[in-house]
């Protein structure tokens, strides 16, 4: 498949005349052809107005024919085959095998939606049954869940793939029955518009309105603001920046009709070391920790920027570890110039707080962009007093903060803003103090974990990637696991509807074979 | 019981020192003893720091605990017999029937929410099982929700016991585990105190922390403003104007960490009479509408404000009839005199709009505060084409809106602002028109119905009282029935969470004997 430099508006693709943009190869810093032509209010316009066409047909599809839309779509994804993945190598630095096993996840996540789609919990089928000789009588009242509307989406730079133009906000909102219009992000033109093109197909193989699926390229915020301000846009998927996401929601909620921002944007995700653990295994997690620290060039929303520990021989042996582990680590190309820059520039404002000692670094860089791990140091006291201590540094940079007590370490975790991510090593011993961390834990994160590292996000029915803000914009969803189909749907309540116009996850038959809640209590068929 | 006029602060009966004030009897214009001490900035910060410190002990109550407190409130409100009933007609001009039947509801719905504790589905618990043979490992992954923190509520005047103090919205966040700090709504100060009592006594006896509960006074809006900046607060339940929803909105979204606020706003209810019903039985339609109309002098979000049908000779009928319906209609004391000085102004307003008549009247005022029905027409055309039509007047008018053919009532239903409700007549005969029409309306309302009245929402499970902006400020969300509990929640995922410190509706035993959601299968025990 070629790449052309096109948006893809509906079923055409449309050369941009507003800016001119291109890809650039982090490992080298060359320029990537080819040129990509960048469009602006009138392309959005135009692909949000196809979405609003295409909205009743799609969402009144049957859950059937989105799931294999989704299926077409990941079959495609893997029919590019190599070509897919050297070009979102070239664009993202990012190793082969990693974008290999991105690619099964983009692929995986697309086919758990039509599992879901064919499950149908997502609709949520609740029917109340009349009760005509009530005084007064009650009516005959049936609920289920309806997509939103037309989906915005924004790609994350640091998975072109699994949260990029076919990521798990599109594969969400498509499941939905929500159009999508993804935003390209600049930093892998050509991987999303590969993978647009498979979405642009699949729409039209499936016979579906050809406005379900719109991918536009631009610079700047210009079309990404007329985009979320559009009248037709009813809710927003973001995985970025907290100032990217904080920008987004602004334009949301300043429009006459304000819409749902569902913006994943930063984390330092606090990993706590329990005394006994400590002792019993230190080296090991000095040496795992580090694994996950550098883990992607530490470009993981999930990555552990934040390392908690109570002071003693145990943290003394633990630290040596660690910095001994950390010396060995390559220096590694991150995604972009300009995260590059953001890295070097955030790792070094660390260094300057006073208070704050770098302890530990890998291995110099070794060409253009790559990012030198690095291990800093600061006491609890100093932790509390300075919010910059707090700030995100995006990469392999992690921060040990020294505990005096179990008290002193409490007292960090309440301080804690938001959090995708909490984890606790801790032994059985310890499991007194990790009862009063969890309780703190689970108001600051998503997700609480035991006795691993928080990269790695699976993809299931129990996950949460979510959190507090400013982990996200919206503590109540998540953007991983089927419950992500939650942000692009809302109830409805039908009453009295005639039998013949009822729709078909309400019918009495139960077409659709749903588990559905009837008078309070589930039942199937 | 005696009502003294102080605010109730957790265990504390707080004299606010800001302001005076006192409920008005809108029947007669009387001062209402005693008076009420207003508070400030000062009591918000007491209540609210006592609703933190409550909050993890209250959201890790058992579910049953938080059930009897339920119930407890249900049985409190329905001993103060008489009293309450009295007092709340007193201070609402409300029909003693009218409020005896909101006590029903009030204690109904505290009920139901016992009922969803019991029952669990509410913690949505998921188990994933470990994998521990996969490459790479699946680990143990177990999602429930849980309660978002202190909730803020704001009650509403037109219901001053079923959305006041203990209403939907305290009854939900209650039993969601979040404590709740309610501004008591000026024009019911006394029935607040004696229903806020009655909880503060509930929560006294059933040993849980002072903090669950306060019930703040204070007049003009900065006691409401610093009770929703204030950090401790994490969720709003609100019930009034649109422009008080929208002020709380500004505050949430402004605060370092925003908010949801779920503002149950404005609606003008659209009643869509399609040919075949209007000819068959528009003399009753229009008898059973005006009764709508006219119900609780018109003082229902859910109040049919607009009324469309096409032209015709059967129109020509069903308009006699209304008008006929209406000229026996008493005039009725409106909840204060503000609302009645905006029922007038409303009213007003919409008659010296170009092209719109007023058709119909019911009797005289014969007291003070009383509106008097009244009934408005115009056409589609001028309808679509100035804004002011659409503008909801509270109170018992509404506004005809004659559209030429099928063609035109769908464009009327495609312009609407989102609605709580949207009502179809329709016969046998109209169904291929009213299912084009519901394609628009199940996307324009929470609750779509048929051949009934949008007055009375009953409390249930499959109810929606909410809906697209501006009906609500939250689409996804209903004040209404068992899914109002969802607004105060938020998943976390626990990940290979040792066995002992994993909550119980995560446990193995599943000892709260829940419906799970085990690898994707719903299954219980």
């Amino acid at each position: 498949m070629n790449i052309t430099g096109d948006m893809l508006i509906g079923a055409s693709a449309v050369r941009g005349q507003q800016t001119r943009l291109h890809a650039i190869n982090p490992a080298t810093g060359e320029t990537l052809a080819p040129v990509f032509g960048g469009g602006g209010e009138a392309e959005a316009e135009r692909a949000c107005a196809l979405a609003e066409a295409a909205f009743d047909t799609f969402r009144n599809t049957p859950p059937e024919t989105r799931a294999r839309l989704l299926e077409a779509i990941a079959d495609g994804i893997e029919a590019l085959g190599d070509a897919l993945i050297e070009r979102a190598h070239a664009e993202s630095g990012l190793p082969l095998a990693r974008l290999q096993g991105e690619r099964g996840r983009t692929a995986g996540q697309l086919r758990l939606f039509a599992r879901v789609l064919r499950d149908g919990r997502w609709q949520s089928a609740t029917l109340d049954s009349a009760l005509p000789r009530r005084t007064p009588p009650r009516p005959d009242l049936r609920l289920q869940k309806i997509a939103v509307g037309p989906v915005a989406v924004f790609g994350a730079s640091n998975f072109p793939l699994a949260f990029s133009v076919a990521g798990g906000d599109t594969a969400s909102a498509l499941a939905a029955g929500c159009p999508v219009v993804v935003k390209a992000h600049s930093a892998h033109l050509g991987t999303s518009e590969l993978v647009g093109r498979v979405i642009q197909k699949a729409v039209a193989d499936g016979g579906l309105p050809e406005g379900v699926f719109s991918l536009l390229v631009g610079s700047g915020t210009s079309i990404g603001t007329a985009l979320v301000a559009h009248p037709a846009i009813q809710a927003v998927g973001f995985t970025g920046s907290r100032a990217g996401g904080l920008a987004l929601v602004q334009v949301a909620s300043s429009r006459p009709q304000p819409i749902p921002v569902y913006a994943e944007m930063s984390s330092i995700n606090p990993v706590f070391l329990l005394p006994a653990a400590l002792r019993s295994r230190g080296g090991q997690i000095a040496r795992d920790l580090v694994d996950s620290l550098v883990l992607g060039a530490g470009q993981f929303c999930t990555n552990p920027g934040l390392v908690l520990a109570q002071q003693g021989d145990a943290l003394d042996a633990f630290r040596a570890a660690a910095v001994a582990a950390l010396q060995d680590k390559a220096a590694a190309t991150m995604l972009t110039p300009g995260i590059h820059r953001a890295y070097e520039q955030g790792a070094g404002q660390l260094a300057e707080v006073e208070g704050v000692q770098r302890i530990g670094l890998g291995c110099a860089a070794a060409g253009p962009n790559q990012a030198r791990p690095a291990l800093f140091e600061t006491t609890a006291a100093r932790f509390l007093a300075d919010h910059r201590t707090q700030a995100e540094v995006f990469g392999p940079s992690s921060l040990l903060v020294v505990c005096r007590d179990a008290d002193e370490m409490l007292a960090v975790a309440r301080h804690l803003e938001g959090q995708l991510t909490a984890t606790v090593q801790a032994d059985a011993a310890d499991h007194a103090q990790a009862g009063n961390l969890l309780t703190v834990l689970e108001r600051k994160a998503g997700r609480v974990l035991f006795n691993g590292y928080p990269t790695g996000v699976e993809v299931s029915f129990a996950m949460v990637h979510g959190g507090p803000f400013p982990a996200t914009s919206d503590t109540r969803a998540t953007s991983v696991g089927a419950s992500a189909i939650e942000r692009f749907l809302r109830p409805v309540c039908y009453q009295n509807v005639p039998a013949e116009l009822l729709p078909p996850a309400l019918q009495d038959a139960n077409p659709l074979n749903l588990w559905r809640l009837k008078d309070g209590e589930p039942v199937k068929g």
